[in-house]
Order: structure tokens, then C-alpha cells, then sequence
């Protein structure tokens, strides 16, 4: 592992020499549309196949696969905290509530790859799961002021989110490019679902240690070791 | 291409010599589980791996993934047209329908293959689409029932149908295993939101063509040549 591999990410940081921060780059990118394409499954091999780069050059610059994570999506993950915050300035909750939802699907709809990172957990990725356990504290408070007004059903648990950002990665990557907004038709049924009063009674919620354990599961993938003495 | 692989199935076929059969169900339960485990999109070449076999014994006894396809979820799909009837035949429409999108999203959560295979279309695997064309004329008549009762919303498509389960394969999908339980709390709520009146309008359906080429596209895949003169 070199120093660089350890090389603070963000504004702030100490530019790269400029090759370098060019193969960061396309490493990025390449993993950007690898992970949208395959899943987060996909091996670090087919990365830096994608990106043109050898296995050396991308264990290099990212260590390990939850390294590469943070630096994909990291800013997804900031967009997505920063909906939250957002929502929770809306003077109507429910208003605020439902729009963070759409807002956090259609995000999904528009990167694959981030659509699973919504509802995957990857305990390696520092500043990404910082992120998103500010993102929790505030869906956390948004739930309860919704529910406060009457407008969001009692019977909404916070996993339910989680669900229904699984429901909507379903659609978004069974559509693709062929149905773009179909998971708008999706969204919209379910938010409509969650308005108070309930048509119904549910199904119990998944317990949230086995919900962390499928989000945590999602996230497990084989990291390629590097070819010895390939490089570029 | 050799007779055999063109051998009818089903009960009333000739029956296989005893180690030609023994290799065809190894070959389907290992299909089985590839494409559960890693979408249908798999090689032909994992599943003779998973299966043992040699990559020609392979494609001696299922020329094309079609073929396989046919093999491997044909009687998932007879399951699935049975459940079809089965709930044109409940004297209470609406209890038909709603059990009919039970039953179906219980047949995904049961086989995450087949749970892709519903929201798929594979114009090479005749009998596998025969049947599922039979559901659907089904399906439509069970639609139109429940909404002579008032009980559907109005603006209920059959394309929400293929929608849904696009939704619940992603829940069985990433919950999996660690909360397999998770997707009727979802299929409840969406169960509820498709109850009249509605509470609201929705974002178009996407264009039945459009919705077409998605569910062709996701079962575009890769077919591996046979490796010349490895068998097994």
C-alpha cells in the first residue's frame, strides 16, 4: 500500500500529480458504469478493465473495494443527506416527507450503481456510511414530524424506507433506458399507500438487524487480488 | 445440434437413457441456482460448471438459453398460469386479484430466478411464453372483474402488474435470505394503494411497447460458443 493510496479525498486535499489524478478519474468513471451496469457485485478486475488500467494501478489508488466505494459515491451519498436536509426544512411535513422520497427514488433512477448503494451497507467506506447515518438521524425526525400532523400512517417504521428504495431499484434496473420513469407510477402507488388513515393492517416489518444484515450482505463481493507484475 | 437435444419434454416424452436424465436434472437444479444467484443474465458456461459437466454436454442437451430457460422455469410458469385461473375462479373478484398478486409474488420470493423470469420475455422459449401469454389474457379478465366491482381503481393497467413485480423482485432480491418475510409488507401496501377510490392521480404508465423492450431487454444475455472438443 502506498502513501498515495491513503490520500485524503475532497477539495481540501493536496492535488495529485495531474496522470494521476487523470487515472483516478477514469477509474471513477469506469467504475461508475461498471457498478451501474453489473451490480455492485462486479470484480475489481472488470473496473480496471473498463477504466483501461491495470488491476496494480487501481488496488494502487483504492485498496480495497469499500475504498472505491467512498470514492464513487460519495457524492451521491452527500446529495442524498443533503435531500434529507432539505425535506425536513419544508414547513409541511408530509409535503417534506414525500418529496425526500421522490427525490431519493429518482436519484436512484439516475445512477444504477447508487440505486443499491441506497439499501447496501459497506462498513469499509468511512465517510459514505457517515453520511448516510446523518442521512438516518434526519429520515429518523422527518418520519416523526409526518407522523405528528396525521398525514403519514402509525404503522410506518423506518425500515419501510428501506424497502421501498429496494422496490424502486427493482424497477428502475429491470426498465432501464427502455422505461425511464416507469418507477414514477411505482413511487407514487406507494406513497399514497403511506397517507394516513391505513387501508389495512401489514405484514410485521423485518426485524432491523436482519434488514442490516441483507443491507450488509448486498455488499459483500469477491475483491480480485492483483495480478503480480501487472501494472500501467 | 443432435436429436436428442431437440427431444420433446414433459411426461408424456420418451424417457432419456437413465445417465442422459441424471445429467439433464443435474443440469437444470445447477441453472437453478445460477440464475438465482446471479441473474439471468449467467453464462452458459457457469452452469455447466455449477452442473459439472462439460460446457458441449451443455449445449448438446439445451442448444440455446431459450432452451434452457424453457427447461428450467416452464413448470414455475405453469404454476404461475394455474394461479391465474385459480383466481378468475373466487366468486369475490377482488379477493381474486389481490390473492393473485400474492400468490405470484410468493412464487418470486421463492425462486429469485423465476422472479426475474416474470418481468422477462424470451421470444425463443415457445413453451415458457405460450403460457405466460395464456396468463395474461387471464390477468386482463381478472382486472377488468375486479374493476366492474369498484373495487380496483380505475386506473389500474396491466402493465402495473409487470411494474409490481419488477418492485417485488427487488425486495426478494436484496433482502433475500437475512429477512425473507420483508416483500409482503411491501406487496400489502401496494395491495392497498390499487384499492378504489384512489387517493390520488398517477404519473402515466409507461407506453405497453416501451414496457415490452424492457422486459426483452433484461433477457438479452450473452450465449457462450461451445469450447470446441471439451465434453464431458
Amino acid at each position: 500500500m502506498t502513501p498515495g493510496a491513503q490520500h485524503p479525498d475532497g477539495p481540501a486535499a493536496q492535488p495529485l500529480r495531474s496522470d494521476a489524478e487523470r487515472n483516478r478519474e477514469r477509474i471513477i468513471a469506469a467504475a461508475r458504469t461498471v457498478f451501474g451496469r453489473d451490480g455492485l457485485g462486479a470484480s475489481m478486475a472488470s473496473v480496471a478493465r473498463e477504466a483501461g488500467v491495470g488491476i496494480a494501478t487501481l488496488f494502487r489508488r483504492f485498496p480495497t473495494k469499500d475504498d472505491l466505494f467512498d470514492a464513487v459515491f460519495s457524492d451521491r451519498m452527500d446529495a442524498y443527506a443533503d435531500a434529507v436536509t432539505t425535506a425536513l426544512e419544508n414547513p409541511d411535513p408530509w409535503q417534506g416527507f414525500t418529496g425526500y422520497i421522490e427525490a431519493a427514488c429518482a436519484m436512484q433512477a439516475a445512477d444504477h450503481g447508487f440505486a443499491d448503494v441506497l439499501t447496501t451497507t459497506f462498513p469499509g467506506a468511512k465517510a459514505m456510511e457517515k453520511r448516510r447515518n446523518e442521512a438516518y438521524e434526519g429520515m429518523v425526525r422527518l418520519i416523526d414530524r409526518a407522523k405528528a400532523t396525521g398525514r403519514l400512517r402509525e404503522d410506518f417504521d423506518s425500515s419501510d424506507l428501506v424497502l421501498l428504495h429496494m422496490a424502486n431499484a427493482g424497477v428502475v434496473s429491470a426498465t432501464g433506458d427502455a422505461a425511464p420513469d416507469a418507477w414514477r407510477r411505482v413511487v407514487a402507488l406507494l406513497i399514497q399507500s403511506l397517507e394516513a388513515p391505513a387501508r389495512g393492517p401489514l405484514p410485521a416489518s423485518p426485524e432491523h438487524d436482519a434488514l442490516y444484515q441483507a443491507m450488509l450482505r448486498a455488499g459483500r463481493a469477491d475483491v480480485t487480488a492483483p495480478e503480480p507484475g501487472k501494472s500501467s
